[in-house]
């Protein structure tokens, strides 16, 4: 299936790398096996270890069975993306927790000070949702890690999701990941990457 | 070396997930051994087919060696984040390029209109630093797939390393990642996560 070749310049083989990278890809359909909660779930165990500052660890997962929420949440996605989060097995509506520095105290306990140096509403809100994304990427790693394919979608009503699902909290939507098992013609060919040189200076 | 359990949540064995997650820790010492700018190509090459938001892939890194670029690098880290990223054998000040969006007809052929879907500056600059972000952590995870340590720091003046580096581009500094291999005391106790059951809901 790989048409990869190996390399020195890492100690993971070629089917892991696929696995991860090479081969993964964002789907579009999606087979009928389904996808638990319990298995997300400990998606979220491994990739809670994934680094942020200050481990400040401000996502969070709002998973969202075929039902009555998805009802909910379809309506305020883009275009093309709501058939795709329609007919995905589960979707998590990944979100920033903007007050995840009231827990610092608890995650961070040899800085007492901590929570202190985010008493800025702007500055924390972009903290928030930084961090929020590193861990999210994370959260796509740990989904391919179970053999699962996640579909990303920053397509959606944020202000729309946010009223209909977090109302009263502190948990601002950041992006709608679709998760399930790739169907038949699950993606189109893989668009182009930009060259290392374009990308990469050395001083 | 490993203290993790075998989860049926998983298709990658516990050696990897280890690698990767649970026993991957954010290095503060480091030995003597080299890090090629080569071998980081070659993760580059690996993590930019991650996804990020229609393609847009704005994460850029400037790769600072021991010598007068480290020189240059060390006066705007922070505290004690200024002797471990004097020390580290590599070093990459992860960047988002604001003007992504320039390359948007190369890597989002399909949509002819998508660079203009980015012309209001703001929000450009949001959507470069949000999937800059996703895209900085696939590279923490693909230094530890190349067996490497990352110790991401966010502990410096922005301002500073952008003055300094990236004066006339419109590449913004977002992080400094150390890279090596960890040495003696490499690291503290890990602190503590945030649980699933606070993490997560479901509907």
């Amino acid at each position: 299936m790989s048409t990869s070749t190996t390399s020195d310049a890492f100690v993971l083989d070629d089917t892991t790398l696929d696995l991860l990278f090479r081969e993964a890809r964002t789907a579009n359909t999606w087979t009928d096996e389904p996808v638990s909660v319990e298995q997300v779930r400990e998606v979220f165990e491994l990739i809670k270890l994934g680094p942020t500052a200050a481990n400040s660890q401000p996502v969070r997962l709002l998973l969202v069975e075929q039902g009555p929420g998805r009802d909910r949440l379809i309506p305020h996605m883009s275009g093309s993306n709501s058939a795709k989060t329609a007919a995905a097995p589960l979707v998590a509506v990944v979100a920033a927790d903007t007050d995840f520095h009231e827990r610092l105290p608890e995650h961070f306990p040899h800085s007492p000070g901590a929570r202190d140096w985010f008493k800025d509403d702007a500055s924390r809100e972009r903290n928030a949702i930084y961090n929020a994304a590193l861990q999210t990427a994370y959260f796509i790693i740990g989904l391919r890690a179970a053999g699962l394919a996640a579909g990303p979608q920053s397509g959606f009503d944020k202000d729309g999701v946010d009223a209909e699902f977090f109302a009263g909290t502190t948990w601002k939507s950041q992006l709608v990941v679709n998760i399930g098992h790739p169907g038949e013609n699950a993606w189109f060919d893989r668009l182009p990457r930009i060259s290392a040189d374009d990308a990469i200076r050395v001083v």
